[in-house]
């Protein structure tokens, strides 16, 4: 029975992966009159005069909605709403189970980028923080931007910031193993969506000055006609030597390759042409840019894959439970490009010693990493003044 | 330490009254990979395929969104969404305790109809089920109706209708006890707004004839200047002879007082004068339109209140744990208004032999009334053609 069999079976068998449980007995008069009329009156009171008062009385200290409109779900591409509720709730149990968050899928019916902004800003109350996911791009940057604006709770593409985190890291170990500096090296994104872009504002935040982003048409250049907006816009701060070309033409001399692309897009040709000791992250899922043992025997020195069956997953998980669980923490109204670049440093730092090219990130299930992500995610949203307490 | 004290702490201690818990482990990559990606692909593909699947993958098939504005939150008023979280995690608890049900509170930001309307639309793939709450008259008539157009699966102003079965339960053993038939007898309701109207539809629909209705400004009357747009709709089918004036004058040779109004509207004096063997449920809270004790004095006969210190509680939660279980298990298109009857029915029909005028209705806390009502209401979905199941 293969991986999709196996899946499909147990979610028949569960139906579904999330239940609500109740924190409170209900058993007689008396609990009832507590939990709920006439008792309950009391604590709504008290937010009526105060509304941070709802992180004391109610459940909006741990809460997180994971939010879809199901326009770009993994591999699958535009399947809607519902039919990415399953996704939905394995995140949402993966919050759970790393984050201790109590987090709610909520998926939607429309996909139009002014309504899912208006429906979050509706809903949004209930919940400490907004983990969007699965929203195409470009619309997945002006949602996040404009409910940025509007809410005062923190609202997180994963797409992006999760795998911009984690990317992060990852390369943070790997240039220790190589002996280059961030702000020397020459990055090849292949991929310019939003996680790529993503991984490029991170990493050039952390200090990175030197970046070529490729998509399917060449390299990404100012002026190109064929460049989305946000592609247009990473243009202008990145390829200032307005290089165009192919994927090949970008890698030479290149000291990383990160691939958030499509299967098989990185040859062990052009890693030959890359710079030595070379870094390659190809996370394209199932099937990366490239291989592992192709990259390493094309002379790569630090090879990370998305996958479990190698060395150095970049895995998402690592991510986004810390971080929500940091800034659910300090009740942050916000999370700043600081708390991002806070995340991924705490996450390099628990590898340690024992860094080695096969282990430049740590485990998923490692159960460290939350913890110590949290922390440092805490902390800085405390230096960047967006912490509630 | 009053109830209000009690309920302030316990709310501080448990910082909220739910949690959402993973009903799948993910301990190891395997787990990950079946629950998650990339497993988690092959239910996604087959609810794109046909959604009814979402029934079976996701745990759509069992959670119910309780959403509220906060725009009329128990006797506080208006206090915002955000304030009425505390009632709205209450509600969801006791869908859980007594339905088994996973209910999601969702407080809103903004009060417009129109936006509300739009929010529960867009959300609405997540749930099996939308419970209206605390929404403010005449715009939950508006809401409610627009929203049991657009979507295919069950909505429910509890506030409405919980009320209306269990005053119809009530009022059907009282009626057996005192030898009358529901077509004969005068209702009089005080209190003309969301659950009044609700109330008065729900028993002519169940076979009543002959109702007042009273507000602050007196008899509702078509006519009278002072009718909301929801008042004029009832006046034009009660009331035929037009009769005007006051509370009072209404219950003169009245069968039935339904109280849901304020504190104190029905004096001893206006009890003699109703007719013989007369029923009263004064059911504000927490002080009701007048006390059982003056009521049976003055020649009441049955008494119910909404307080669990008198006997006959009149108490929501008999009925729409039971309602939203019988719906989702046959996976209901909607709530009909036969499928209230038959909660109501089923409601009543627990009494049994032990019937007296200190017991018309089940307590709330009698195990068989969750699965009575369920099971009623499931066979009159599939009666009324709206089960899928």
């Amino acid at each position: 029975m293969d991986i999709y069999e196996k899946s499909l079976r147990l979610h028949a068998q569960m139906r579904g992966k999330y239940e609500v449980r109740s924190l409170v007995e209900v058993k007689d008069k008396d609990s009832l009159s507590v939990a709920y009329t006439p008792g309950v009156a009391q604590p709504c009171r008290e937010i009526a005069k105060d509304p941070d008062a709802a992180y004391t009385y109610t459940r909006k200290w741990n809460t997180v909605a994971v939010v879809s409109d199901g326009s770009a779900v993994l591999g699958l591409g535009n399947i809607g709403g519902l039919a990415g509720l399953p996704v939905m709730e394995g995140k949402a149990i993966l919050f759970r189970e790393f984050g201790g968050i109590d987090a709610i899928p909520i998926v939607l019916s429309g996909q139009d980028e002014e309504e899912i902004v208006r429906t979050v800003e509706m809903i949004a109350p209930s919940f400490g923080g907004i983990n969007l996911e699965d929203i195409c791009a470009p619309k997945c940057f002006a949602v996040e931007k404009k409910l940025k604006e509007k809410l005062d709770i923190p609202v997180f593409h994963d797409d992006q910031h999760g795998t911009a985190i984690v990317v992060a890291a990852a390369l943070f170990n790997a240039l220790k193993l190589v002996g280059k500096k961030l702000e020397d090296i020459k990055i090849v994104i292949c991929g310019a969506g939003s996680a790529g872009i993503a991984i490029c504002k991170l990493l050039m935040e952390s200090g990175a000055k030197n970046f070529l982003l490729t998509a399917r048409r060449g390299i990404v250049c100012e002026g190109e006609e064929w460049l989305s907006t946000a592609q247009a816009e990473i243009a202008k701060i990145t390829n200032r030597e307005k290089q165009r070309g192919t994927l090949a033409d970008a890698v030479k001399g290149a000291d990383v390759f990160i691939g958030v692309s499509a299967p098989r897009q990185l040859t062990p040709e052009m890693v030959k042409t890359m710079a030595e000791k070379s870094i390659v992250f190809a996370m394209s899922n199932p099937e990366p840019e490239i291989y592992p043992q192709e990259a390493l025997n094309a002379g790569a020195y630090v090879v990370g894959t998305g996958r479990s069956d190698f060395p150095n997953q970049i895995n998402n998980v690592l991510a986004f439970p810390g971080v929500f669980r940091g800034a659910l923490d300090v009740r942050a109204r916000d999370i700043t490009e600081g708390m991002k670049v806070a995340a991924a440093r705490a996450l390099a730092d628990l590898v340690g010693e024992k860094l080695s090219p096969e282990y430049v990130i740590p485990s998923p299930f490692d159960e460290r990493v939350a913890p110590a992500v949290a922390k440092a995610v805490g902390e800085q949203a405390r230096k960047d003044g967006v912490a509630r307490i």
